[in-house]
């Protein structure tokens, strides 16, 4: 049997596990999963303060999306679950406890994730990009420094133009993500937050190296809205422009969305300043651009709340996944 | 192939996950533990106290003492895991949270406990011997009552007689225990705390009918030492008499340790106030008592606090289990 294509996917947050489950579905890959180790927010952040590990919450989220097999579903309950009540419990995600635990009891993070590959069957390889924990610097246009990955997710920060990202300190890439990287037929950077899970994979010594000789198509897929507390007014090519910048390599394909998103869920949107990104994306000889329909179907009669729209709205992983595939046959 | 004899283990706790873990080394029967689920202290306790849930904590040890595969020793890391520190999670098993998740996820305990089963490829059977959580009620011969199992191992209770346990509120067998009891070959009861995990199992509607029903072998294994809070002065023979009248069926075989206990384990035990357990039984035409070496090797030169030496002493899991192999086999 000829080997699958090796599909690696690099980013981290929900984006990224959209993406692994629409290829999961498919079958056609071999997937690799590399996740930014830069997230101090929620329940993550409150384990990485009290226990000083790498940040869990993405890596859990891409595992659970490499489940497969019989107990599948079983598995992606069990690893996403978040208890709703409990003393110090409350919050947290049993997958990220899970995580937590394994990074206790195994010397290396990189071993910690791979017993949670094998014990919960994951179908895949689910990589940290460094095993250094690191911290998000984020420099702003009026000279503001920032320290902390979740403070790119508060509107109050909103608004600002952020004029670099920098990791601290400074880490060594995850020998096998560089592998991954190298040997792969086609890499997906995104979608996801620009750069709050996107560029800080970017920023690890010998990523730029590797995603640089790697023979493998690259393919960028653009965000659907713009975050306020991170891309402001950015169009597609404001967003590639800097792809390109922190990866030192053009995508070979972009992926834009054309389809149309509802009214009413760019009416909550509206709410907290975020907006369709802008397409002003050209295809050049170096890159191009592949638009259609990649948005997830929306009940509109679900969007009640203005919370509950901007979960709704999402990349369809399966409509994405179809692309790639065909997109990684070409090769 | 010839199916496998089927040994029902019930109790709950360490000693019958000490049984199990013998008895699956062996591989020779199809196992099944059956757990007591009045369990009302430490990391349980906290998690019952604020989940309302059936207690976890000797589901998890018997679910890890029949862990088995290639990832045995991965998976029983997982399940045993004790968090050091962190917020609300320090004194939690990993375990525990995780079959909290479970039952929350499941709409019936049982259910929860096959889906943790299958997920973490246990080799056997695991169930509670009622899917209500039940408090235990203790009576004792000054009148007083108290109710929580917690309180069975205080030491400032000690010393007195415990003339009678109930729980509340009456509770169902639960139907696979049940089950299983009846189409038994062999079921051991044993060893574990006498009023807290064992006899609670025998309080349940319909176990006691099932224990009659069964064509197994029936053997108790009697604790090494008696228990200041439970079993204070307590010997062999009083211990079978407990049993005899909780589970209205003579035990046909018992199992008692005759060997040497170190002088060192003796001292650290003897502060607590806690002492052999006498061996007073006599083999009668019903009942036959099996003598032996069941004492699991003990550096003595571990025991340096009184802390450490009580959980140094235990049954030896595979030398019990050497003889229930032969009891079977002998059936």
């Amino acid at each position: 049997m000829a080997k699958k294509p090796k599909v690696v996917v690099i980013g981290g947050g929900t984006g990224t596990s959209v993406v692994l489950t629409g290829l999961k579905a498919l079958g056609k890959n071999d997937l690799t999963a590399i996740v930014a180790v830069s997230d101090s927010g929620g329940s993550t952040g409150r384990l990485r303060d009290e226990f000083g590990f790498l940040p869990v919450g993405d890596l859990r989220q891409c595992l659970a999306a490499l489940a497969h097999g019989e107990l599948e579903q079983e598995i992606r309950k069990v690893l996403l679950y978040r208890f709703a009540k409990g003393s110090g419990l409350k919050g947290h995600n049993l997958g990220n406890l899970i995580l937590t635990a394994l990074e206790d009891l195994y010397a290396s993070p990189g071993k910690a994730i791979e017993v949670a590959s094998q014990v919960f069957r994951i179908n895949g390889q689910v990589y940290p990009i460094t095993e250094k924990a690191v911290q998000l610097v984020t420099e702003y246009a009026d000279g503001t420094v920032r320290i902390g990955e979740h403070l790119l997710d508060d509107p109050k920060l909103g608004g600002q133009k952020i004029i670099r990202v920098k990791i601290s300190p400074h880490a060594q890439i995850y020998q096998q993500a560089a592998k991954s990287i190298k040997t792969a037929d086609l890499i997906v950077l995104g979608p996801g937050d620009l750069y709050a899970s996107l560029l800080p994979n970017t920023l690890v010594r010998g990523f730029k190296p590797a995603l640089q000789s790697s023979k493998a198509k690259f393919v960028y897929v653009v965000n659907l809205m713009t975050h306020y507390s991170q891309t402001h007014e950015m169009t597609a090519q404001a967003h590639l422009d800097e792809v390109v910048k922190y990866c030192q390599r053009r995508p070979d394909i972009v992926i834009v969305n054309d389809n149309h998103i509802p009214k009413s869920i760019l009416q909550a949107y509206a709410k907290q300043k975020e907006y369709p990104v802008i397409d002003d994306l050209v295809s050049t000889k170096d890159t191009e651009v592949i638009r259609g329909d990649f948005l997830s179907a929306v009940k509109v009669s679900q969007v009640k709340h203005d919370q509950v729209a901007r979960s709704l709205l999402r990349h369809d992983g399966k409509k994405i996944a179809r692309v790639i595939s065909q997109l990684v046959k070409g090769k």
